[in-house]
């Protein structure tokens, strides 16, 4: 099993993108797929709006259609899933969300996930998409930090209200798993799992070992050519 | 009440934009606001994938946001409302998606609506956004034309297959209420609504049904500016 | 567009019904129909129970059916929406309440909306409700006041109590949209907004505005005349 | 266990409440409550659309109260469970609607229920309603026979068109039990078993059965008296 | 109505049994099918894990179908039902479980249910099982106790929590009717109601009743033969 | 990365075993955890019932925790997912279900799956199991072949009738990924992918690809040891 898995930060932090690369680093074999993180320059340092989300799928759009040939597959690494949909209409290679991918994994951890956000306006915008995945029912509760994704470099402070978060999800709304609803939060987890005796979920892992499986397993959605008839 | 709404269709068909502005004459009254029907040039000539929608979200935010100083509101007139949630963040003035005002206008005429689509990949496109609004109990099913959005120019075929569809979705799917899944079918909402007997939602009417309402009603969302602390 | 919107209020407050008129006279147009509110005699001083509001269904309709050969539609303005499909049954003409439109508007202004009720027993009525119109996934919570319908001419204790409710449902419950679960609530929509920061939807305007433009684009549900086989 | 559990039919049909008679003999018991099935003078000779449901609510609440002081507790006979919320509002002794007890009683003999109806416009009645009780994810399909109640009384017909019904519901919408969506079915549940080979349940037996439960253990709702604070 | 009703405790305290012997008393009839409550000796002194429940299955079968020949029913008396469905599937006789009569039985007794469970690890698979049943739309909330099943013999402990956990489930949940989430709990149901002012249902007398009404009404689901076709 | 993880097969079937092999020799890597395929010698031939389903957890159980020290990971290939959760109490390490896993994957495949089952009494089982997991949204539909695990090895008629159902659970249901609703289809994946044009999850690949995934990442749930207070 060859090729290259191409994992997009669709955010113009090298910060967060170096956190995702270590994350991962778990999943990289000397016989698997190359896994390449790359840094989207058109983005925004951070994205925490529907606004930048949207905005940010044109030049996510070009950046990985540009590289489509020499790829067995791709990561959408913000929490949201930013063209997830479209990237799949433009090839039939695996194409993950690391949202969904956290929920599903999740989901085999336990049965009911607490996602721990960045900002209050994130919640809607969470639920949206749980709603269009069919799993609500699943979702014990989604709290935001009241921090933005920039402030997540702040490791005393962030760890300290994830923690918070993370016990109160799981005591109040009786989560027995965690996602971290941000590709931010990478470098969090073995202590938050400590802190919390949960499972947590850091949403690029998820997504990079469901799309090595894919690759291997070698499904393949039908392609949709613009303008051909569907 | 004065000011102008915008209707902006997001593909570049002007005969598209005309059968809007023909389906909306009704709702336009000396008094209220001007209602202005647009053609996204930018757009394609038709909307058929998930890759096409998101594609228009850039050139239309930056359509809508230099009309912005001079609207009292938006309707996005493309069944799938792109960038609705992104234009939302970005002006506190009422925003409205034509599906999501189909839907929720259906619902005060029937209690299971049925919904015509032009392609087979609409339908997994409208099942996730009836998800994320929540309201896939009232869906008694989508039904797609198997015609693009250029062929719904040919009337005779079109209409045949929207009342055979239409038929179809009363007699073995149950449905009380249609939506036309388009907003280029508008010019045949009477003729539908004869030939089966149900009340037929034209989403563009609904939509700007609904933002006349929320104008003259001054329901304001809380704008967030990009950069902003949320 | 000529012709007479009813707008029923099922109890027999006077008070009631005159903050109704003030709250929709913004929806009040020189060339728009006549909106006529009215005020049951035969109901109770105000309805809080669903013995209540089945009670006033029979002189409701009655009254309604007198109207209707000069009525271009009916609102009902009871927050429970009594009698509303019954009298669909009789009419093919517009019949909204105000439970089902603030509903509907309220999904158009935010993704999880909080209720603010009158008392305890209001609740179960309004979750079967909202179950029947199959929209539980977009409710955030539905909180009681605690106080009575003719309690809420209380202006201070009455808003006190609203502001205090509405930003629980914001910050516990995280709505992102409110709705007021009482006709009689529509004096306290300006000061619940400001206190706030999220849109209120008063009912009644919600059920006005959408009967306009029911009314202007002509849907008509097929009428079923009792007796008659359906 | 003494007492008296009353029956009522609403619809004027004394055929009608002679089969419902009949259908419950199995559950009377010598050392039971007496089980008296009535007839409501008031009602239609048959209720087949909202309207006539909500129209014999106030006669049906009226019969029900004169008799609440000799009663042990009440069925109300008529698929859609008319008053059934406002009586229990009125009385703490046990309240059942045969639709309701239908419904629940099906959930622990299969795992999709499906419900033959007697018209069409039944079938959106039943879905509110089915809505409102939480239970549309057991719901395999409701089929209408597209006869009248007094045209059930023509027993070749009927039972033709059961079995036909009955049939397609088990085998195109895979329905494991069968629910007759009407109190004036109940002559035909043997033969419906025979020829389906799924298990029928008849709602008014059903609900007898639950009320004697009820009954015998005492379970008591908190009753709200009109007037009084909830 | 003669035969035997088999209610079989799977776990072997005989403090349980006896308990849910004097639980189910109100239901014995003279001219009633005798009900004979039976401990499972193979059983662990309770069942508090997935694990426990899924290892009384094979004993529990065994026990069952030695007993069929002479039984007119079955019921299993341990919430979270072990073996239901498969006990259906070997004999067509009435098999019914406690937790899920109780939930059937609630949703006649109020619209949203709240559950008192013992331990933490009994919530998610509560909610496996109502969502199974499909009515996770009528649950207010699980709350545990934080006690064992030996450890509810302590009585004064056990109620003052049940108490405080009713209270709970009504006052922050909205729960209006209650379920004791384990049949050891059967002793305390008359406290807890008069505590809670709420209809409190225990769940091996919700089951009974259920079965006892399905004896009397011969409903039948299809046997199936382990190794035949089905 | 090393270790075992095993994949057991709960019947009795070598032939199953030999082909689930074969299909997940696509993800045996030199450097990953050996991946064991056994058969439980004390099951049936094949799971056709709950029955079945149910009796081989003990075994099961027994089967697995005699492997627990030496292994990194268990997969359960009975798509039924028998014993799941309460092997999950008994080990911290990653228990995989080969019906959740190939439910969770296809929700990232297509927005609804179908899913092709043996026999009728497959469906309620398997939708109750998807009622649990909170996914009955992403359902198209689940329609069996009408054959028995035996006699899928008969290839020829086997491979027509699936993909007569495939083709229909695409055209009529609208499904967009198709699963194979049992452990003992696994050679047919590729001739149902071409002649669907679908993709095809291959419910034991699923779960190994899942469970490899877990084990790199070290994703530990909470062991629950029996007796413990939990």
């Amino acid at each position: 099993m060859s090729g290259r898995l191409f994992v997009v930060n669709p955010n113009s932090s090298r910060t967060v993108t170096a956190a995702i690369d270590a994350g991962i680093s778990r999943l990289r074999r000397p016989d698997g797929p190359e896994i390449i993180c790359r840094t989207l320059a058109e983005g925004p340092p951070g994205i925490e709006s529907q606004l930048q989300a949207d905005r940010v799928i044109e030049p996510l759009l070009r950046h990985c259609l540009a590289l489509e040939p020499e790829a067995s597959g791709f990561v959408i690494a913000c929490f949201g899933d930013p063209g997830l949909h479209a990237l799949r209409d433009a090839t039939a290679k695996p194409v993950l969300g690391i949202a969904e991918c956290a929920v599903l994994t999740a989901m085999s951890l336990g049965q009911r996930f607490g996602v721990i956000s960045i900002l209050p306006p994130s919640v809607p915008r969470h639920i949206r998409y749980f709603g269009a995945m069919g799993v609500l029912d699943r979702l014990a509760g989604d709290l935001p930090l009241g921090l933005g994704v920039a402030e997540l470099a702040d490791a005393d402070r962030t760890l300290g209200r994830m923690i918070e978060t993370g016990r109160r999800l799981r005591d109040a709304h009786l989560a027995d798993v965690l996602i971290m609803g941000c590709a931010g939060m990478a470098a969090y987890r073995d202590r938050l799992e400590q802190e919390t005796s949960l499972p947590v979920v850091e949403p690029t892992q998820a997504a990079v070992a469901m799309a090595l499986g894919q690759i291997a397993l070698g499904w393949r959605r039908r392609p949709r050519v613009e303008g051909e008839r569907e």
